[in-house]
């Protein structure tokens, strides 16, 4: 099995010839993990990420923050397990080993730099990766998140008619005049379970969306938002399926394709996480109870 | 003005209907931003956002690492200016006022939280926000990345034809094996300036995806690399034309929309920002000399 894509499990619901019908099947997806970057054995960045070319994107990472100029500058990059044992497995070109011997996953990387190299002020990166860990494998992750929820979202009783998922883009896109102007930016709507529009906000992050539309709810005191829908103009990516479950939003409706740690967290969650949601057809990959006919 | 959306000068190139014409515009485009989050004076993480809503996203991000869960927790949020003194500007809703009156923006927010509501420890944050300034205002992001940039790229004597920049997007998704079965990865691609595919990388983050090129490319002591393009499949963030300035690489094109403050870097920097690359047809943001036909 490649660590680049996934397999999971679908329900697709199809209304372009009448009717919805649902077939349920499985469908490949984007890999999504959570790569820990350390240096000298110090945990120094966390990013997710899809497995494969991990060195190219560590080396690369530190260019990026000024950090590396030249191979040598490099003198060992190493994959760890989380007990903080560095292996010291090989990295083969193309396709390095999909875990270690024990099952680990390879999401830890170990950076030994040459001396003189010298790492940025904190104060001056400009990395967009979280800074400390919330947990380097999945499955960590997931237990954070289970454990910050403050209003589980799996007991929630919210049904939407695919009839009324399917009309969710457009009204999106219709709420949308600065998209109409740009062509540039995420936009995030939160509707109710009979999708009356509640409130619509954008942004060039997806994640900085869904964040306006969970503060203008806060503020409201509307949180948690049971038995409401969020749709999503992009990808749905575990920090998107995060944030819904963090304002307590049973059902995540994505344009576009969720990766695959977005579905193992929404189905843990109890969270409907459909994706590719276009025109009369739409993908459930969890929490299909929700959608009703 | 507003604060949602630029304007920018562009050169468009239509080439739809035979050889390439360039025409000179206007374009609006999506706002870019650095925006503060400051807790009780104290800073504590820093997003490119697009202005607006500034208040619900800040709220909604600390709702979403589960720090805030009512309106309540909430004492007060007001916009700081650089110098740390902090406005007591009232906020508007929809509308807040577009600077102070001495002309700094509204880049900094500072929040009260009521007495108990605590921060998660920072192991704990999920935030993939950046967390420690790299300042504020896009000028001194851009001074920063200046002040870093160990190969500038603004004398860079590469030159790329419109018909090859033509050609980009197609070469890049042929190569993207794993997108057709996914649909959801992102891609950068690294060609010469003739067009040659050197090197393809895909993830789930347009930010990943470019950091495994520049990766490759430094361990293969590659860097920096001069005359080349770097194509990547969404928009132009900030972030993105910060990376390739840090590779060294004169030209970057994107099927995409750019944001304001990526033709800003990228004019400041002597980068040739490419946008909408779509067909026969592309949006030139700065740097169009590079262009021949």
């Amino acid at each position: 099995m490649s660590r680049v894509t996934a397999r999971r499990r679908v329900v697709r619901l199809d209304g372009a010839d009448g009717p919805v019908r649902r077939r349920g099947g499985e469908e490949h997806m984007a890999a999504e993990e959570p790569l820990e970057l350390r240096i000298g054995g110090k945990p120094f960045t966390v990013t997710m990420r899809t497995p494969g070319d991990d060195f190219d994107l560590v080396a690369g990472h530190l260019a990026a923050e000024g950090v590396l100029a030249a191979p040598d500058d490099l003198v060992r990059m190493k994959f760890c397990s989380a007990d903080n044992g560095c292996s010291s497995t090989a990295y083969v070109d193309g396709e390095a080993s999909l875990a270690f011997a024990d099952g680990d996953p390879l999401n830890i990387v170990d950076v030994t730099l040459a001396p003189g190299v010298e790492l940025p002020e904190e104060r001056l990166r400009r990395s967009s990766y979280v800074t400390s860990a919330c947990g380097v494998c999945g499955k960590t992750s997931i237990d954070a998140v289970h454990a910050a929820a403050r209003w589980p979202v799996a007991h929630d009783d919210g049904k939407v008619s695919a009839e009324t998922l399917f009309t969710l883009p457009d009204r999106m896109r219709q709420a949308q005049k600065v998209f109409a102007k740009t062509g540039g930016l995420h936009a995030a709507a939160l509707f109710t379970a009979d999708g009356e529009l509640v409130c619509l906000r954008e942004d060039v992050g997806r994640h900085n969306a869904v964040d306006k539309v969970l503060g203008w709810a806060l503020r409201a005191g509307r949180l948690p938002l049971r038995e409401h829908v969020l749709a999503v103009s992009g990808r749905a990516s575990f920090e998107l399926v995060q944030k819904a479950v963090a304002g307590g939003i049973p059902v995540l409706a994505a344009v576009s394709a969720p990766s695959s740690l977005a579905v193992t967290l929404a189905a843990e969650s109890g969270l409907t996480l459909v994706g590719f949601l276009r025109g009369r057809t739409a993908n459930v990959y969890c929490g299909s109870e929700r959608i009703i006919d």
